[in-house]
């Protein structure tokens, strides 16, 4: 309060001197943007809109690092996820992070040049689930690259002041960026109430699980067991703090879980692939009394799931869509180095190289673990 | 606290006063029994067995009623239920009540004719599920009627003292008796937190799915919708207190369900039945953000599930195995009048007479609901 | 969703035949109004004042029933409350109830004509607090009555649709004005997780703690033990559900508690009335591991309390800050008919009045429950 | 359970040998032993007294370190504490650790050898509070040094097997005995719902407190803010995990939390030292919506609080009473290297040199950290 408080009369103080005159604004912006615009499956062509205009409690954003994920690859080759379709030149990205270039006349958290990380759904703030704190399922939702909504492979995005978070200068813009995927770890790891020196499995190590085990790691779970097909990945979860890694190529998951856990099962589970196999192994790894989360989201509808394991052993389970309030603790989580993301960004392209981005990321999934697109680079 | 102290000093004077000769105990406990014994699938015999002895922390308890239940069909029929196998001589029946007839020396909360309902399942008090307060997941549970365990279908069974509870007068031994299937869906209503005026569907009107009907009424629901197939069932669910029935052999729950609450799905659903179409009209007649508990045990492990609909809305899942801590609440319950249950008990038979209300229980599923063993009557 | 669906359909039509003459709006909005505008402490003058203005969110309300609260009594009698100070003419109110009179361009849940609640805090959506589901916590909020922001005591206010809710024609304005106060203890009972079939204390009858009851009743409490001084509002609170009342100018409150509860203590109390004697006595009369809500605001600020007792007995304490969340739950209780409030109301004045309707209610606390001012009578 | 049948097995094993004398138990246990034996306040004498006998579920563990704690002083200066009263030659102690010297008959969980830590409440796993999970509210506890129940300053003590845990061999007997207060902590940050990242304020650094610091990062707090008069303790804190001390001969704890929030306040208060100032800074630098806990026992009854704080902010404030299901995290957390324990045990006596010991401890606080006795060294 006083903090903000003490920001806003410096501000004040910066906007009275611009005013003035006394000192001068150096960023300046520009009129047209360069985005990466997809029109069909597989083609994305470079184009020049219009930087957009903001509303009083918006800032404008200079995107300066983007993710791709595994979202943004389903809409390149498939056009829609479920009820959501792709029907006009759209553009994709909504993991990123960058600098503010312009403020709205209400805005009173930032100043231009402020490093800044973006939560990509903007919510209502007035129906019944942001009421009641729960406001990723808010119906309303506009979300970055969600159709309709445009994503963030563009040089500059707009967005309401209050899902933009200020970062420290100790933050690079990459870790930024990686703040969405880790939210959804956080989300589960709060839904499912993990506790400091739980044993955890984590299956599946794509960007999201990876960011799981981070997020495992800062809840303080003691045993972290992850599975992948990919030694890639599971080298890579082990740099983020697994402390068990099954590769089930060679591996029996489930055997392998028991065995670690001399037969007692894990305290919670979380499937992230959206794998049919892989959430039954999760399932039945799972502890007596224990907690199973639903991460990954599968490409079929119905997946057979062992029932009275469920009923007798009084599993709880958590559909997780997105996340909430997820994001200053990830800013605070990453700052304090609990975990070192650098391992994680493999490839790096400029927007103009967007489509060759995805690509890599659609083709080489054994040789990428994140992959990064720089808008302003 | 202050209570039982006044409990025990009144007990203390009693005994002195039995002990000097000053009153004189009527109830005398003799050496042998009835009891209805299975020996194969279908058969019951009534064969004369040893009272039991107690230990100093048990009670005897002459049986004044018990009810049959779902399982105990199953084991009358199949000789199993998944792992656990008849495999000798076996005594079935586990929701009871009675009289007490004799006391161990260490007990201090009884006193011979004080009436009781019986809570079926002794834990050990000492695993770390039941130091969690989960004492009905304690590995070492010894459940009346669950095999090797003998079960109530006798004249008087003994039960450590802690799992015995005094009933008011009001309370008849049929009720007290009930308090075993309410305690499922009030524990049902624990695991989901079902708050008053919410909205529930209940599948499956068979004795725990009524009695779940009244715990929901208990708990304030303020919309009770539920299915069945059989007319009569329906009925009884509108006196526990159902506001909605819904007929599925001439409806689709799904469909009545989201007209009923205006396309907005159901706060909470409970799946009683372990039927598997039941279990998946529940599931998908939940609200976004809303909570499912499955209670009753299908006889086929694998059921396809939505999973990206409990992914998508956050569904939260809960298995429900038997309960822990209900008891006082039910007597509570029932002793309030928020429920009618006389309409419940169709069917009464004598000890001699359970391979008949066994078979009653079985063959008239359309005509029983609840079906009564009396073995001292 | 489908309801609001079907609804919007029919405004949409409603406004279509609107505009086009085929009907026409019977309800007319004027351009002044009359308002009740205190001046000084103890000194209220009836003014004319412009209707107010309302934007594309907003809906004008022709206020129908307003209840005096205990806080428009101490703003009327020492302008001020803690920090806030009345500083300038001001308007008091905030339980309200009226009819929609006119509706913003972006409205889509009301239409003129519309029988509503007001919730009075219209709050940020965008802050910590809002998005973690705490919005009476809001930094930002404008609280009707609440300086500087004016309240209800006049023709028509204006309000953010999402603070306003539909009630049913069952529901009388009295009853929607009176969801204020019930919200207070509905809040209480979330806070404190109250229990179906719990035993609760409740310390004070005023209009919050009589509404109170209400709250436990509608949550299934067992045992409702209330304390007050006066005779007619331990009549009152037993028509509201109080199962045992306390006169504390006759009866000590904490030795009668002990006895109802043989000695136990209640799981739970709430001290409505800000009495450190009736704190200290609400603490008191919890049961180890129990909780305490405290609802009332104490004139002085340092109050002994039993730390040890706290401590050792593992008591939960919860200050209670309005509420969030409530309005739906209240709105369905009343209509449930849980609760019968014809009684509360004892008094009745036209907005002319409203000076005497404060004194009224000042004066002859032991002769009215809630004095209501109707400004369109 | 898989592991526990393995152990079973082998322990099963190595009794068969023991009885066809394959193999001898090196340990003898012998018939009498030394204890520290309290005749007055202030006045321990150490005499020989029988080595107890063991039930069927108790080990008997050779005691091989036992810390002093601030109740222990507390009895040795005043003879009591509140209504616990020394009126016996009595025996002090409580944090103990050691070897499995015998098992009894029905033991299935260690053989003699075991290195284990010492739960030092047992409690009757059959009331209500035991059943709920609330275990240290059983009102038939039975703790070590609480009178009449004698403590750990002896050469053998025997306890129930349940209350005993196996340590692995990194631990020292030391840390095993520091789980004691460390549960302490642990259970607050329980009770608290300590999150990852919170901020977090500990007012008193005596052992207690220290311990707290310990779990405070254990529970992933990300600013730790600790107060004390002795900057000992202060550098102890600092080596536990603080982020900020203050010392409160110098500095106004209050003003330096608002400082280092930001005005903000802290998520979470534990008050651990008992001190009524201490406890009111604590609750001030709550931050609105956050939680309070009463850790330290005062020694005076009452003590003014803000209550008109605690509900405008909507404070929780949770009393601690010892601590439940703790020892498992406990281990797993100092076996994990989270914290470092070594710095801590600044003292240490023989078992003939109790009453130095506690001499020690009583008058150098400023020089002492934790004061360690060791009845087999």
């Amino acid at each position: 309060m006083g903090a903000v408080t003490e920001k806003t009369k410096m501000y004040a103080l910066t906007f009275y001197f611009l005013k003035k005159g006394i000192c001068q604004m150096t960023h300046t912006v520009p009129q047209n943007m360069k985005a990466a615009v997809m029109h069909n499956t597989r083609e994305i062509k470079i184009e020049t809109l219009p930087v957009p205009d903001i509303n009083h409690d918006e800032v404008l954003i200079k995107v300066m690092a983007v993710g791709i994920c595994g979202s943004d690859l389903h809409y390149y080759t498939n056009g829609r996820i479920g009820n959501y379709v792709v029907e006009k030149p759209f553009i994709l990205g909504h993991e990123c992070a960058g600098e503010i270039a312009a403020v709205g006349s209400a805005v009173d958290q930032f100043k231009v040049g402020d490093r800044v990380a973006v939560e990509p759904g903007v919510t209502c703030g007035r129906c019944e689930a942001c009421k009641e704190g729960r406001y990723n399922l808010c119906p309303d939702v506009q979300f970055l690259a969600t159709p309709p909504v445009d994503g963030a492979f563009v040089q500059y995005i707009k967005m309401r002041q209050d899902f933009v978070f200020l970062i420290p200068d100790s933050l690079s813009y990459e870790d930024a960026a990686l703040i969405e995927p880790f939210s959804v770890g956080i989300h589960a790891a709060a839904r499912t109430k993990l506790q400091p020196g739980s044993t955890i499995a984590i299956m599946g190590m794509g960007p999201v699980g990876l960011m799981a085990v981070a997020a495992a790691k800062a809840f303080g779970a003691g045993t972290i067991i992850v599975t992948d097909l990919e030694q890639l990945r599971l080298e890579a979860a082990k740099k983020m703090g697994a402390t068990h890694v099954i590769n089930i190529r060679e591996q029996d998951a489930l055997e392998e879980i028991k065995t670690i856990t001399n037969d007692r099962g894990v305290d919670v589970a979380w499937e992230t692939a959206g794998n049919p196999a892989a959430l039954q192994s999760a399932l039945a790894s799972v502890r007596r009394g224990g907690k199973l989360a639903i991460v990954g989201l599968p490409s079929q509808n119905e997946i057979p799931l062992n029932v009275p394991f469920i009923a007798d052993n009084e599993i709880d389970i958590y559909g997780i869509f997105r996340y909430a309030n997820t994001y200053p603790k990830g800013i605070e989580f990453l700052a304090s180095g609990i975990v070192d993301t650098k391992h994680l960004v493999t490839d790096q392209y400029s927007l103009e190289q967007t489509q060759e981005a995805m690509e890599r990321a659609l083709q080489f999934k054994n040789e990428c673990l994140k992959v990064m697109v720089y808008p302003n680079r």
